[in-house]
């Protein structure tokens, strides 16, 4: 089965540069796809197993790009990336680069320039899901860069997983993966400062759990009704009928306290008020507790975070 | 309708002291269920709308606390609630008292030594939800103190809401209530967070809830799968073969410098970053990113934090 797109002159439908868990899995979805597939990893080795269900393994980058109209690139960093291009030499033309290692906005958008230099076409992507999650449809794979481009190879993008066009900035991707990190990370962190907190009164994580997650997270954390406050985020309505920052930042006292004397981690608690002084010092106590999003949109030289 | 316990001498089923927003949103549930109620408020036209309805004001303390066989005090704090009682000059033999102003583990421990000294039965409260949530089956009301007293007062107390029951510490309602508090403010701030991330390339914000609400949340940080890790956390036992802490750091990494590099907030991803750096000192490298909570269970000092 092919899919609509024209193979390259070597035959191959795609091609997949990086051959680590994760380039493995993005090469097995094409191939479990009946896709025609050229490989290149710097240890060739690894690319053992996919020759052996079809793929063709070239020696060199150069003919891996030219084996297909689009190469998809996952190394370790851009560096790793820019290296082992230039080796091929630079006979791109007309090419589609899809990038999907990890890095930075300014590293992607770099590298977006530099591709253009060389007459690539590029999308720079991040990838949602671990290895083995790659192929299934609901896996979200993000994508920034020329609409046009995303759309002449959605059909192949999709067969990794839910592919989503962000925008024409090749930095969103990056940048969105990187935010909802950010998320994750806050949220685990937060359910493991609480664990710790009742754990210092001798309370198993499971307990814990039952409550936390059993019933606080899904009613009181609700995606849905977070989402209700996402339109007074972009307009900056921060009504405090239902309370207030100075409420808010009351409670936080009280858990910084609370956290000292029960001898668990203070500093994140400790700084979490600190920031909801901020947000009191620009003039937001008496607006409900998303006015923190004004303080977190500023960099804490400017409002005044003192770390 | 009366439920199963006597009322008291003056007869009424229940008293409440303090006629706050949720103070008063007790009393409201209590009359709204058909039980006999008594109120007590330092401004005493607080009640009028109360007593309209049937309840019963009493112009001293003692009265009030005399009037039932359970007195539900929510004031703003327990300094305020030994100067109200200790104004009632004692009399409380064989009363209940029930708890339900917010505070630290050790006040609520101290106050059920105050009470033991004063022959009260004690029990201490955290109530879960806003005030028009006050009378819903549902909403989760937190209770620590003897096992006996909680029994006796369960269908009382299931007026309000679920109450639950955590133990016989009388501090355990607070700190659960400290903790699924600080739960929610690191989620909120990692939402806002990542919100702030994408606001800095022009995203709104609306756009970034339908993917981090929409799919992130629901999906990658599902209730459900955290709290299949929960057993682990009292085990100790946080394989890393999935994904290490010395991974979960470089992510942060990433965190930590696009925030610096967009211009958002970065004390909080910086902060984070550290955090997993004490957990890798502490030797959890290669483990998973929940070892995290063998850093949350110590003070800053035990696990090198800086601040
Ligand atoms: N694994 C995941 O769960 C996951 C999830 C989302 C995103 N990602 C991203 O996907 C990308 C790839 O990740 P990965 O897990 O497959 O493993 P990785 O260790 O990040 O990258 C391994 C790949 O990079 C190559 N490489 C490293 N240094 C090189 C060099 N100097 N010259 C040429 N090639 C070099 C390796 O080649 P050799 O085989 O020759 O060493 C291999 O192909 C990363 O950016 C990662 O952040 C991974
Ligand atoms: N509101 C909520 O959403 C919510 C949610 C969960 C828990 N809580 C907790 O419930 C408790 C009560 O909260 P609230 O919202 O009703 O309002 P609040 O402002 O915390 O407390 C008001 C009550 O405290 C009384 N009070 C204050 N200082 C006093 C003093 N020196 N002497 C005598 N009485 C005094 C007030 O009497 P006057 O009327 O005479 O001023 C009023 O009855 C607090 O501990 C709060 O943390 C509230």
């Amino acid at each position: 089965m092919k899919d609509q797109h024209s193979s390259g002159q070597n035959g191959t439908d795609v091609t997949v540069i990086g051959l680590g868990p994760m380039g493995s899995a993005l090469a097995e979805a094409f191939l479990g796809n009946g896709r025609s597939l050229t490989v290149w990893n710097r240890t060739p080795g690894k690319a053992d197993a996919l020759v052996a269900k079809g793929a063709n393994r070239t020696t060199t980058v150069a003919e891996a790009v030219a084996a297909s109209p689009v190469t998809i690139m996952c190394l370790n960093d851009y560096t790793t990336m820019y290296r082992v291009l230039d080796s091929a030499g630079g006979a791109f033309e007309g090419r589609t680069l899809v990038n999907l290692n990890s890095g930075t906005p300014a590293q992607a958008r770099a590298a977006a320039d530099w591709a253009a230099e060389r007459d690539l076409d590029y999308l720079d992507g991040a990838i949602m899901v671990p290895p083995p999650l790659v192929g299934h449809p609901e896996s979200v794979f993000l994508y920034g860069g020329p609409r046009d481009v995303f759309d002449q190879n959605r059909a192949t993008l999709a067969l990794l997983g839910d592919p989503r066009y962000l925008g024409a900035d090749p930095g969103l991707a990056v940048l969105f993966n990187t935010a909802l990190l950010a998320m994750m990370y806050a949220t685990l962190n937060g359910f493991l400062h609480g664990a710790a907190l009742v754990g210092s009164a001798d309370v198993p994580a499971v307990e814990f759990a039952e409550l936390a997650l059993g019933w606080f997270m899904p009613v009181v954390l609700a995606p849905a009704s977070l989402a209700e406050q996402a339109p007074n985020l972009d307009e900056g309505v921060y009504p405090g009928d239902l309370g207030t920052m100075e409420m808010n930042l009351n409670a936080l006292e009280h858990i910084a306290r609370t956290s000292v004397e029960q001898g668990v981690q203070s500093d994140l608690p400790r700084l979490m008020k600190e920031l909801a002084e901020q947000a009191i010092a620009l003039g937001h106590g008496a607006e409900n507790y998303f006015a923190m999003f004004e303080v977190f949109k500023k960099s804490a030289a400017e409002t005044g975070g003192s770390r």
